[in-house]
């Protein structure tokens, strides 16, 4: 039977424990984490062990180190070079870590929320390892809990974590400006969820973005461009400028 | 009966005479534009009149200017002070139409394009007008197609607009970046779905933006920070690091 053990207690630790959990697989899966009240929440919620040290880790498991990016380095070299060790960042490349064969990337593409449910199965895990054999027993582990894996390169994970970085981060803070300038003018939000959910089916009927912009940028409607302008100050306003200069370039003849 | 007459073959007059000509109301729709190819579709998909000239519009009816900020001026400057109009522009004030007392806003705060199927019932729309009676007419006729009807002065209704801004057009530009990145490494903009979905749905439930960010900056995780710069050049690098700046600064305590 594998043996998981994962290493962390943030949201994508409590995802994949959760999806491991119930993906009906004979797994057997152990946790380690700093934060022993989110794991008692994971003890009661999925099968799992709790573990009180990492050194209880079992030397024949695969371990999920699902910390943040600056610790990865410091929890994989805790351990002895002949445990399998797999990373969850979409970041950090795997020659990064020279004189390790049994290592490899588990990348979940998702942005995770610890109390909202999530379909494992829709979210696509990139593989990458050294060693061929391991590689190949990543990408079955990871079909157990999802229906779209598929091997990544560092350089190829690099540039998908970057893309996904303006496909969510950047978009969520543009909705979360958006947001702010209703509020300071006691607008309730609600009233943009209609724009915001066509928006959103478009993409997902398969527009492509380039093809369904609209807006004053698209239109050269500079009137309306210098007046919004006159509306916003600070780093608003150069956000708005910015990416009203680069729409502009877009559909610039 | 209602008689409304649209002038304008763009996507606004597209949407807003279907959803009047299948309101199951009592309206009598015409309807002039300067793309003739379009609007003999619409005439073919719709119950409507179609005009050859402006000059044949009904005087008894309420015009609805659906053309570009840029012409509203002129379009309405054409017609008699004692003609019913309004205009669906979310950044025009009313006041710009000094000695007009028949004049109106009609704002439908959506973005429309023409081979879409919109449910215009889930759009809302802000009325504005100067004369009350006028007013009071047009949330009526507004409520035989939205179920979303409310008045709004021109500087709510441009706040309004730019707020649609960021949530739409930047949002759907940044889009079109990240699909750039993936496009020029020959990587399917179609991993992304999931991502962008539960982006979306997490919106969609209730999150608040602020709330629901994730991501290198929100994390102040400058080494993936520097490295993602490092992929990037031109105004994309410019943005990238702008809107950065901006989550940082929004979660400093």
């Amino acid at each position: 039977m594998t043996k998981i053990s994962i290493i962390g207690s943030g949201n994508v630790a409590y995802h994949l424990c959760k999806a491991f959990s119930f993906s009906g697989q004979a797994l057997e899966i152990e946790i380690f984490g700093r934060n022993k009240t989110d794991l008692i929440q994971f003890h009661s919620e999925f099968k799992v062990k709790i573990l009180t040290q990492m050194a209880e880790i079992d030397k024949t498991s695969i371990v999920f180190v699902c910390v943040s990016d600056d610790q990865i380095q410091t929890v994989i070299n805790g351990f002895d070079k002949n445990q399998f060790v797999v990373y969850t960042s979409g970041t950090i490349a795997l020659d990064f870590f020279k004189d390790n064969n049994k290592i490899g990337v588990f990348y979940p593409l998702q942005t995770f929320s610890k109390n909202r449910e999530i379909d494992f199965t829709t979210v696509p895990i990139l593989i990458e390892a050294k060693n061929l054999e391991f590689e190949k027993e990543l990408v079955l582990i990871a079909k157990q809990i999802s229906n779209h894996v598929e091997l990544a390169d560092s350089t190829k994970r690099q540039n998908i974590h970057l893309a996904a970085v303006f496909a969510n981060n950047f978009t969520n803070h543009i909705l979360h400006l958006s947001k702010t300038i209703l509020d300071k003018n006691n607008i309730n939000w609600s009233l943009l969820k209609p724009l915001i959910q066509e928006s959103f089916l478009k993409i997902n009927e398969g527009y492509e973005p380039k093809e369904i912009q609209t807006g004053p940028a698209k239109r050269n409607d500079f009137e309306t461009i210098k007046m919004q302008e006159g509306k916003l100050n600070g780093l608003e306003l150069d956000i708005y400028k910015l990416i009203t200069k680069s729409i502009i370039k877009t559909y610039r003849k």
